[in-house]
């Protein structure tokens, strides 16, 4: 036992980390809480099976698996040749696949259009590097049950308020949908079997131009003249279209079906009437997002401080039916929690509300809890420490965990007498 | 995928479930925080050997392993004969090792005497039965560096605070130490080496009663004279000692060392000036408590609505060291959150703070959600539902998650128009 690091790529939270991530969580469990979501949890794990069906994507191959109890000697040598046989559980890679089992397992007793909130953390067994861990927190919300552009308003509005309440107001939102992706492939003449590739090319847009794009879909032997259609469009004069039918159809090419443009269209209206005149949508015809099961609906959530997204989200209206039987609308957003946390800053100080007694070595242990409870009984958070021959790094270190006073404490002083002094 | 069951052992929170989890946690973090523990977290998993290190007794062989990443046959076939070589981590079956653990990696970022909370899911592979699953929260806090009775009674005090502010007032707490029961084995006459096992039979006490413990260790084979020494004490008339010098002492056979009962005395005297006059420690010398790496003073929370412990914790100097590889001293308590969430009533609906607007099916999304955000904005937490046929079970369930009232919403409804009605 030399080391004693935590896990490969897991973190330890000290005590100013820890209150800043549930500051934050209390802010978004109360607002999506106010907008109508109920929060749910489940356990950590779920049965191997299910985390390896084909829904989580490139997510399946790097979960974690818990070990079979009770297996003899003969039964691991067996599962030599079939290494799924060591593991009967896994641990959650993501909150979207056990939603859909906690839905398909408690439907009975859940609202018709049921609005899930999940926080909790998920594993995923990557490489560690900077800004990437094995164990992460994800905020999930999805409404499940409601096919209406509703619901996916009330996810954007809901986590707009989210942001505007953390103090990060001027978020935004780019949204597109599956089926214009779909659409466009088509009307542009690429084969219904290479679509997929090219979406994850098309995903690069952000990162390599347009140039990018069409090189590497010419490298990857994409169909040339589909290639070459979707290179004039990409070259094509664009501005950023305003979100309305008018908008929406000037930045698309002709034969994108009517319907998918009209939930669009009603999606703004209904995120501009929520909000006031203000509805912060962006149209965006070549945002792709990675996971497989999005049907409709996909958006990300922009703000101006940084050029990451701050979550992002999708309509898929097919997983719930894989595990119900039966199909169900759903649509979700996950917002980017653990780069939030990043982005704000520590709490202030809480000043005299918020006092470390440093006491004598001598001063009885009765007199300074009876101290201590005074203060805490009026209202204060307390912390006790003994006089330090280092006094400036043991002010230093309260005033970083948050405490804004200190009071010295010798023999006799009570109540009456203690003098609160700021802290920094 | 036909069982759409959670693990086994293993629970979903429904939104009132988890509601009040929350609402408790809450509780428990605020009132600890006020008294100057700091929350800490760390991530759910350690290496397996220290999981494995004999400090866990015998949760240990309750624990979850997490399957050895990338194994080929070769290696998998190897384990056969060691299946320890499955596993490179393990889920953590308390929160005691992480936090030792915890506190050797970051010791140079913490106060001198460090007050910790942890919140968190600990998971064991127990047989399922009522109230007992394999994965439960438990909420501990622990005081490391402070060898003085100021620690224990800083536990107490905070504890106590928790349980009124919970509304359960009235909490006691049944304290004994751990060299008192050494001293008193002692005194009977046990050797050694036969003390663990006769720890275990007396832990029984409550169950079995004076002579079911007797009984036992004649049974077992104990030392006669030292069972009949103990038989003539468990027979002695006993009354309820007070927690005082001449309690403590009055209580116990002679011959046990001044200091532990001065530890006592003074811990005593500590809760009492800190709780003003009522100190509800009760001495109770056949306290044992499971956990092997305790060294001095055992506690227990109870409470008179029920019959068993809302918690426990107690003195264990030597494990930090182990971690460390230099004394410190540490004492810690775990609040029965599971046990307490069960205890505690649902929430009072929150009247007309709480709304769901009943909507006909042809009222505009647009119109919709404008109303609700005007709620919302207002202070309320808001939930849309479609009218349905049967509105009494909408209405219900309504009233179950928290709702407190609803509004009819037509075509043309706005807020102005809008009419609350009471729920239940």
């Amino acid at each position: 036992m030399a080391s004693v690091n935590p896990p490969r790529g897991m973190r330890d939270f000290l005590p100013a980390d820890k209150a800043r991530r549930e500051r934050v969580l209390a802010v978004i469990r109360e607002r999506y809480r106010a907008h109508g979501f109920d929060e749910i949890e489940t356990p950590v794990m779920e049965d191997y099976d299910r985390l390896h069906a084909g829904i989580g994507g490139d997510n399946e191959k790097l979960s974690f698996s818990i070990l079979k109890r009770g297996m003899d000697a003969d039964a691991i040598r067996a599962a030599a040749d079939d290494p799924a046989a060591l593991a009967d559980l896994g641990l959650r890679y993501d909150l979207t696949v056990p939603l859909a089992r906690f839905y398909a397992t408690n439907r009975a007793q859940l609202p018709t259009v049921f609005r899930a909130i999940q926080m909790a953390p998920v594993w995923r067994a990557e490489r560690p590097q900077k800004g990437r861990y094995r164990q992460f927190l994800q905020c999930d919300i999805d409404i499940i049950g409601d096919g209406t552009a509703r619901a996916e308003a009330e996810l954007m509005v809901a986590s707009l308020d989210v942001l505007d309440t953390l103090g990060l107001e001027g978020g935004s939102i780019r949204v597109n949908d599956r089926r214009v992706l779909d659409a466009m492939l088509d009307v542009f003449g690429f084969a219904a079997e290479e679509r997929p590739g090219v979406l994850i090319t098309i995903d690069k847009l952000d990162k390599v131009g347009p140039s990018g794009v069409v090189a590497e879909l010419r490298e990857r032997g994409a169909a040339v003249e589909a290639v070459d259609a979707l290179a004039a469009y990409l070259d094509r004069p664009a501005g950023t279209p305003t979100f309305d039918d008018a908008g929406i159809r000037a930045a698309l090419p002709a034969g994108i079906p009517d319907e998918v443009v009209a939930h669009l269209v009603a999606l703004g209206e209904t995120v501009a009437a929520a909000r006031g005149a203000d509805a912060p949508l962006v149209f965006d015809p070549f945002l792709v997002r990675g996971m497989g099961y999005y049907t409709g609906t996909i958006f990300e959530l922009a703000h101006p401080s940084v050029d990451y997204s701050l979550g992002g989200g999708g309509r898929y209206d097919g997983m719930i039916g894989r595990f119900l039987g039966q199909q169900v609308p759903a649509v979700g957003f996950s917002i980017g929690f653990e780069r939030i946390v990043d982005l704000l800053p520590d709490a202030d100080a809480a000043g005299e509300r918020s006092v470390v007694l440093v006491h004598d070595r001598d001063v009885p242990l009765a007199q300074l809890l009876a101290l201590k409870s005074h203060l805490v009984e009026g209202g204060a958070r307390v912390r006790v420490e003994q006089r330090a021959k280092n006094m400036k790094a043991l002010l230093e270190r309260s005033a970083a965990d948050g405490y804004g006073a200190f009071a010295p404490v010798g023999v006799g002083t009570t109540p009456e007498t203690l003098e609160l002094r700021p802290l920094s």
